[in-house]
């Protein structure tokens, strides 16, 4: 506390990361990076752009990246903006779109950096509980509102909407913005993109963290109506003209644009994903079906902070949320499959210990 | 213009940086970046994180890259907080320090991206009219006030003031935050940094931009009493956990490591300066003394919008200002020595007819 801060400095209650211990050999489950590196194009990009002019501010527009994401999702570059990891995307989103004298709209379990934006920006946040089955049920949106985000798939329960239920939302909702935060939408899930042409309130957020095994490298996007991006850019352009260095610029477009790596490594991951359910379901866990590179699973029998616990003793690290609702639930980041093996051998030694 | 903007996004100004117009064999002197490339050590650093570990997050609190700073600086490392430019560290510094009910103070001709972010965070600005020899006076800024805030030296002037000097001020001002932007401290000033133990209001802000060669990699960075700092973490950990790419941890690094580098170029920048100088007075330029890695100068017979024109037709490009007291000055980047001459032979040339 200090009197020289700013009073809202007081107010606020920042978000907390997962933990990136430096231990080694540790078997790292809990902050949903991909078990896989990058493309190797990423790579030559990088190494290129080094070499090329660093001395040299970057195209403050990111010219190159928004023009490759545009071509990737069939939009126009317009209709594009990209910032420093989603996360930064999303701050500047609260900031532009949601800033009005309605209540906020989001799940009671989600991603809890959405309640630090609204006390960073002084917005009244009305959180709609997830159902019994922590689903998120669109019918519990419709009502008034300055604007409703979510995750799609959610996190961190991994369960996944539908594009119908979401365009249902969206013809009930026309006039307050609409974001789905789709950070793990490569995972199984079905994006909204194609909705963005038809209804003028939706914006969709991705990341390259995930899918493009980038979290490293912090680039996020939000596609949507040109005239709701032109409002993300008057705010970026007040708050920082280079928010992208060049080489995340030169890094993010080759991971856009090498598909192939893309798909492989996102296959072998959902592989994994159904595989480790099927193995922990048969250890007596209870996994929600799960459309991201992570699950999230309850023992009927064994206490959820109690095996993380016991975990860690083991050099295996996932995540524990010690809040109401999910106190008895662990969210496991898909590792690659040794790692799996591995996580399951120690769960398996735990409760048969 | 949308409905679906918050209210505030009507009423921004956004900033508009010096153009980066992609054109060969062009002399770019227009947005003081260093003529001379970064430290091979960065290269180096650079190209070993790339191999390592884009996968993963970055660290939340980019530690290493505060510890150095730190050592480098002789300060401890909870008086450093590092961000995404300085422009990120200046948005975070007027959000976390200046929203107070009492106006921020900063000179008319000054970095015009300090008003972009009074509007950004709804603060009250009262700038204070640099001298007729367009000089910061301390004197100037003993009223009262939220907050006080200039480059030192001063952008577009090159102007610099002494350490004394604003201790002065500090000693006449203890009750609201002073901060010092050292962006271009290192080509001739003296910083403040060495008054932060004595004065808990003092913050300063610097670069590695320009005298290291590094504004293709966005790093910038605050120092100051701890509870300064500890208010701009909480204000950055409720925008963004990672604003540092793990590649710019690493790049910075280095970057402060490497001092040999940083003299020899910043010297070379000096000598250039002070040449350049010489010859545009004997053109008859009148140049503003500079302690800065460019020169802001007039001509009584040339208008300074005519000359930019003039100077761009030949593929040079210098910046003008086209703002009420400076609209007959040109600021010019010092280039390489070879840059230097053929600006020095154009204006000549322009000149002689």
């Amino acid at each position: 506390m200090s009197k020289f801060w700013s009073p809202i400095v007081h107010q606020l209650t920042p978000y907390v990361p997962g933990e990136q211990p430096k231990i080694n050999n540790l078997i790292k489950l809990n902050t949903n990076e991909n078990p896989y590196g990058p493309s190797s194009r990423v790579i030559t990009a990088v190494e290129i752009e080094t070499g090329n002019s660093l001395r040299l501010y970057p195209d403050p527009q990111s010219q190159r990246l928004t023009d490759a994401i545009a071509r990737y999702h069939q939009l126009k570059p317009e209709q594009v903006f990209v910032g420093n990891g989603s996360d930064e995307v999303l701050a500047h989103t609260f900031q532009a779109l949601f800033q009005h004298n309605k209540p906020l709209l989001f799940p009671d379990i989600t991603y809890s950096f959405y309640p630090v934006y609204c006390k960073l920006y002084g917005i009244t946040a009305e959180t709609i509980p997830l159902n019994e089955k922590l689903e998120i049920d669109i019918n519990d949106y419709g009502r008034t509102n300055g604007g409703i985000i979510f995750p799609n798939p959610n996190a961190p329960t991994g369960h996944g909407i539908g594009k119908d239920a979401i365009e249902t939302l969206l013809k009930s909702n026309r006039d307050s913005v609409v974001v789905i935060d789709e950070a793990y939408i490569d995972f199984g899930g079905t994006s909204a993109v194609a909705l963005i042409d038809q209804y003028p309130n939706l914006l969709v957020i991705q990341t390259l963290s995930k899918s493009r095994s980038l979290a490293g490298l912090r680039v996020g996007f939000a596609m949507g109506n040109a005239e709701l991006i032109a409002g993300l850019v008057r705010v970026k352009d007040s708050f920082n003209s280079y928010p992208l260095d060049s080489i995340a610029i030169s890094g993010g477009c080759a991971a856009i644009e090498d598909k192939a790596h893309f798909e492989y490594t996102r296959r072998r991951i959902i592989a994994s994903r159904n595989q480790l359910a099927t193995q922990l379901e048969a250890l007596g866990f209870n996994a929600i079906p799960s459309q991201a590179n992570f699950l999230f699973v309850t023992h009927p029998q064994y206490d959820a902070a109690d095996l993380a616990a016991q975990l860690r003793q083991r050099n295996i690290i996932v995540r524990f949320f010690n809040k109401p609702r999910i106190d008895q639930y662990l969210r496991i980041t898909i590792g690659t499959d040794a790692e799996c093996a591995t996580l399951v051998n120690a769960l398996q030694a735990i409760i048969n210990g």
